[in-house]
C-alpha cells in the first residue's frame, strides 16, 4: 500500500519511505482492531478498514511526533485511533447523505443498510475510545471526547443552516473549525501531549492543526465547485445541491458584480440550486474562488509560523512541505 | 417528577423519598449537560432530555453507592452518564427500527429526521464520555468504552441473527448480556469502583448487575408476547414481526407438544411471523412463558446472593426489594 499524498512531498526519498512505512504501521494497527470484535462484527469491520483516504490526520500525528523527539508506539496507536474516529464519522455521514460510494468503493450503508452502518460507526467510535484509554490519562481522553462532540456539533450546525441567509462568514469558520479542524488540531496537539511537551507548545500545535484543518476544508469547498468527479474520486457539486453555504458562496453573494451577487443571494433566499454552468465563466466566479483560496493560503502561512518553534529536523521540513502541498492543492482550484 | 418503579419498592416511605430526590438530582445533571452544547444543539438536546424511562440504571448506581458507603457527587454524575449512554442507544435504536414513538412521545427521528437523530445520539455518547473522564481514571473510561462496544455488538448480532435457526440458547444469553446486561453491570461495578472498593467486590457487583440485566431482558422478551400496548406504553409484538429469537421462542421450538414445536420451527425456517392468536391459549405457550420466567427468577435469586456480601443497610434492603420487584414483573407475565 502507498499513500500518494505523502509521496508527493519534496523530501529525500529515503525519509519519505520511512513515513510510508510508519503510515503502513498505522493501517496495520487499524486492521488489528477488527480482531477485538465478535465474529459477527469482524467481517464487516474488516471490509470497512480495507479502504483508506489520504491519511492526513495520521500523517500529522507521525510527523509531529518525529519532529518533537521521535515516534513512540503510543503515537502509532493514537494515529490509528484518530483515523478511526474519522472513519466512524464518514460512515455516519454516508448514512445521512444516503451516499452509495466513497473513494470509488460502496459505502457500508449501500452494502448492508443503514442499521448496520449506524452501529458500525458507533462501534468504531467506542473502539477508538478504548484505544485512547490505553495510551493516555483521563485528561487526554476527555479532549478526545470533546473533539467528537465538536465534530457532531459541526455536522448538526451544518445541516441546520442549509440555505440560511442569517449565516455569517464567522459562523462558517466556526462551523468548519468544529467539523473538520478539530481532528487536525487533535492530531498535532495529541502527538505533542504524548511526547510530554509543555502545555504551551501543545497549544501552539493545536492552533497549527486548527489552521491546517480550516485550510483543508476551504480547499474541499472550492474543489466541490471547480473539480471533476473523476479527479476527485467522489461526486462533486453536492454542497450546492444541499444548500451548504461555503466560502466561495459568501464571496459570490458579496461580489462587486451586482447581477451575480443578486442572482446568488436570490437562489439562497429561495432555496434554489445555484446554476454554475452560467456562473463558471464569469470573472465574479473566478474572483470568489481566488478570494477563498487566499483565505486558505493565509492560514497555511500562519501555520508555518508555528513550525519555527520546533528544532530543525527532516520531520519539521516534511511538515513544512505538507503545508506547501496544501497551498498547491488550493491554487489548483483557481482557473 | 417521580419515578414509579422506585415508588413501588416496599421500603420506609422516608427512605424511598430520599431515593426519589437522588434520582431527581440525576435528571437535573442530565438536563444541565444540554448547556454544554452549542445553541444549535441545545434545543434538540433539551427536548430529548425531557422524557425519562424507569431510571433502573441510575437507581442501581445510587443504591449500590448508598449500600457501600454513601452517594458521592461522582455517583450522581456517573448515574447521569450511564442514563445518557442508554438514551443515546435508544435514539439510534429508534432510527434503526424506524420507530415513531417511545414512552408515548415522538422519537427524535420522527421529529427531526434520521440525520439529526444519528448525530444527537453520537453527541450524547461523546458527552457521556466527557463526563466519564471528569470522574474516573483511564481504566474506568476504558471499561465504559468497552461497554459501549459490547452494546453495539449485541445490537449487530441481534440484527444479523433474525430468523436464524443456527442460533442457540447460549447465543441468546450472550447476545442479551451484551445488549442489555452490560449497562446494568457497569451501573453496579462502576458505583463500587468510584467508592474505592476492592477489585473482587467490584467484580461481584459486576456479576450481580449482569444477572439483573439478563433477567430484565427476559422480562422484556416475555412482555412482548404477553402484555398489552397500553399497559406497556409501547408497541408490543415487534420481536416476532422482526424475527428476533427470544427465550420463549426457544422453549416453544423445544416444546413437548409436538405440533406446536413443529409449527414454530416451521415459521422460523420460513421467516414467517408466528401466529400467536392461535398459540396463546395453548398449554405449550403458557409453559414456554413459565420456563422463561423461571430463568429470570433464577438469575434474580443468584443476584440476591451477592447482596449478602454487603453490610446490612436500608440501601441493601432496597436493592433486595428491587430484585423482588423484578420477580413480580416476571411473574405477572405468566397467565
Amino acid at each position: 500500500m502507498s499513500f500518494p499524498f505523502f509521496s508527493k512531498l519534496r523530501q529525500k526519498k529515503a525519509y519519505m519511505q520511512l513515513v510510508q512505512d510508519e503510515l503502513q504501521k498505522v493501517r496495520d494497527t487499524i486492521a488489528a482492531q477488527t480482531e477485538h470484535f465478535s465474529p459477527y462484527m469482524r467481517d464487516y469491520m474488516r471490509q470497512v478498514c480495507r479502504g483508506h483516504g489520504k491519511m492526513l490526520r495520521p500523517g500529522l500525528v507521525l510527523l509531529t511526533a518525529a519532529a518533537t523527539g521521535g515516534i513512540k508506539p503510543e503515537h502509532t496507536t493514537f494515529a490509528a485511533m484518530l483515523e478511526m474516529l474519522h472513519m466512524a464519522s464518514l460512515i455516519h455521514d454516508d448514512v445521512l447523505d444516503k451516499a452509495d460510494t466513497r473513494r470509488d468503493q460502496p459505502t457500508p450503508n449501500a452494502l448492508w443498510g443503514n442499521e448496520l452502518a449506524v452501529l458500525l460507526g458507533d462501534s468504531m467510535l467506542a473502539q477508538a475510545m478504548v484505544m485512547g484509554a490505553d495510551i493516555g490519562e483521563a485528561r487526554f481522553i476527555r479532549r478526545m471526547a470533546l473533539a467528537v462532540r465538536d465534530l457532531c456539533e459541526g455536522e448538526v450546525e451544518q445541516s441546520s443552516r442549509l440555505w440560511d441567509m442569517e449565516m455569517s462568514r464567522a459562523d462558517y469558520y466556526e462551523l468548519i473549525r468544529k467539523k473538520t479542524a478539530t481532528l487536525f488540531a487533535m492530531a498535532m496537539s495529541g502527538a505533542a501531549y504524548l511526547q510530554g511537551l509543555e502545555d504551551e507548545m501543545v497549544e501552539h500545535l493545536n492552533r497549527m492543526g486548527t489552521l491546517l484543518g480550516i485550510s483543508y476544508q476551504i480547499y474541499d469547498d472550492c474543489l466541490d465547485l471547480t473539480g471533476t468527479d473523476a479527479a476527485a474520486g467522489k461526486t462533486l457539486g453536492t454542497d450546492n445541491e444541499k444548500g451548504k453555504l461555503t466560502l466561495p458562496v459568501f464571496f459570490l453573494m458579496e461580489s462587486t458584480s451586482e447581477d451575480v451577487a443578486e442572482y446568488v443571494r436570490n437562489c439562497v433566499e429561495k432555496h434554489q440550486e445555484i446554476d454554475y454552468t452560467r456562473l463558471r465563466n464569469t470573472e465574479a466566479f473566478a474572483e470568489a474562488i481566488r478570494l477563498s483560496v487566499d483565505e486558505g493560503l493565509a492560514r497555511n502561512s500562519e501555520a508555518r509560523e508555528v513550525l519555527w518553534m520546533l528544532p530543525e529536523s527532516t520531520a519539521r521540513e516534511a511538515l513544512t512541505e505538507m503545508t506547501y502541498r496544501l497551498d498547491e492543492m488550493l491554487q489548483n482550484c483557481c482557473c
